[in-house]
C-alpha cells in the first residue's frame, strides 16, 4: 500500500484542531473571560477568537454579532433553576429557592450580566434583560409557585396566597436590595426576608385591617 | 432735572435680562427640555445655554459640569414626598402613598432620570442613583413607616410588622414591575398590590407555617 505525504497529511493535523461542541465551548469561555477583563465595550470578536486560539471566521460562522455571542456565553454557564426543592416545609423550601437564586445572581455569569447592562446601549440591553427574565426571573417564579402550592396542599399556606404579587415579592426584594442597598444576600439576610416577609404573608389569617 | 441718554440707559435694559433665581430656573428648565429631546449624550452646556437664551459662562458659573446641572434639573421638579397621608385607615393611607410614588416615578423628571441612567457611565450613574435614593426611595420609606406605625397605634396592624422588609416591599415591587414587566402602575394595579401583598402582610395572625 502506497501513501504519499499528501494523503497521510490529515492524520498528522495538529491536536489543537477542535470542532463542533469543543470549539464552541472554547469560544464561549473566551468570551466570558474577555468580558471579565476588558468589559463589554472592550470585547471584540477578534479578541475572543484569539483567546480561544481560533480564527475570527470560526466565531462569526456561529455568532453573527457580539451581542449574540455574549448572550450565549452568559446563558451557557448560568446555574440551573429548574428542579424545586422539597424539604418538607414551606419555610425551608423557600430558603433553598432563595439560596439558589442568590447563587445565580452572584455567579460569574450573573455578575457579568449586570456589568454588561451598565455598558451596553438600550437596544442591546433588551437582549440581556431577556436573558435575566428567561433564565433567572421566570424559573424562580416557577420554583416559588411549586413550593407555595405544595404548602397549600399541606395546609401550611392560606390558599389565596397563590397570587402573582406574593410570587413576585421574592425576586422583587432580591433585585431591589442588590441594586439599591448593594446587598449580597448572605444566608442570614435570606432567612430574615423569609421570616419577616414571606412567612407572615403566606400563613393563615384571622383578621384584616379595616 | 437733567438726564442724559447714558444715565437713563439702565432703566431701558432689555426685559429678557434675568438674574439669580429667575435665570437659574430658566437654565434648569432648558436642561430638562434638552434631556427630553436630545437625551443625556446629546445634551451640552452650550445647548442648554442657548435654550435658556443666556451665555455658556452663566451656566458654568452655577454648575461646573453637565452631571451637576442635570442632577439639579431633575431634583428641582420631582414631586414632593414629605407629608404622609392620614385618611383614617392603613389601606387607604398605603394606597395614597403608592399613588404619590407612582406619580413621582412617571413625572417628566422621573422618566428622564431612568433614561439618563441608561445612557450615562457607571460613575455618573452613581450620582443619579443618589437622586433616586434621596428623593424617591428614602422619602417613600419615611411615609410608609409613618402610615404603618399609625396603623399599629390604631390596632389595625400587628406590631412586629414594623420591620425593614415590610417597608421595602412597596418600593421593591414598584421598581421590579416597572423594570421587569414594564408596568405603569395604574390605580387598579396599586389596589391589587395593597390588597394581595400589603394587607395580608400587615394584619394580625393566628398561626405560622411550620
Amino acid at each position: 500500500m502506497v501513501t504519499s505525504r499528501w494523503t497521510a497529511a490529515p492524520a498528522q493535523a495538529p491536536p489543537s484542531r477542535r470542532r463542533g461542541a469543543v470549539l464552541e465551548r472554547a469560544i464561549l469561555e473566551a468570551a466570558l473571560e474577555q468580558l471579565g477583563t476588558v468589559g463589554w465595550n472592550g470585547l471584540t470578536m477578534e479578541g475572543v477568537a484569539a483567546g480561544a486560539q481560533t480564527g475570527k471566521a470560526a466565531v462569526y460562522r456561529r455568532w453573527p454579532s457580539k451581542v449574540d455571542l455574549v448572550v450565549d456565553a452568559l446563558q451557557a454557564g448560568l446555574p440551573d433553576l429548574t428542579r424545586a426543592p422539597d424539604l418538607g416545609g414551606v419555610r425551608e423550601d423557600l430558603l433553598e429557592v432563595c439560596r439558589r437564586v442568590r447563587d445565580a445572581m452572584f455567579s460569574p455569569q450573573g455578575i457579568a450580566l449586570r456589568s454588561v447592562l451598565h455598558e451596553c446601549d438600550a437596544r442591546q440591553a433588551e437582549r440581556f434583560n431577556q436573558v435575566i427574565r428567561g433564565r433567572v426571573v421566570e424559573p424562580t417564579l416557577r420554583l416559588l409557585r411549586e413550593v407555595v402550592h405544595r404548602g397549600i396542599e399541606r395546609g401550611e399556606v392560606r390558599p389565596d396566597a397563590a397570587n402573582s404579587y406574593v410570587f413576585d415579592a421574592v425576586p422583587a426584594m432580591m433585585m431591589y436590595r442588590a441594586k439599591v442597598c448593594g446587598s449580597e444576600w448572605s444566608d442570614l439576610d435570606l432567612q430574615e426576608m423569609i421570616d419577616q416577609m414571606m412567612v407572615p404573608l403566606l400563613c393563615v389569617h384571622v383578621g384584616r385591617p379595616a
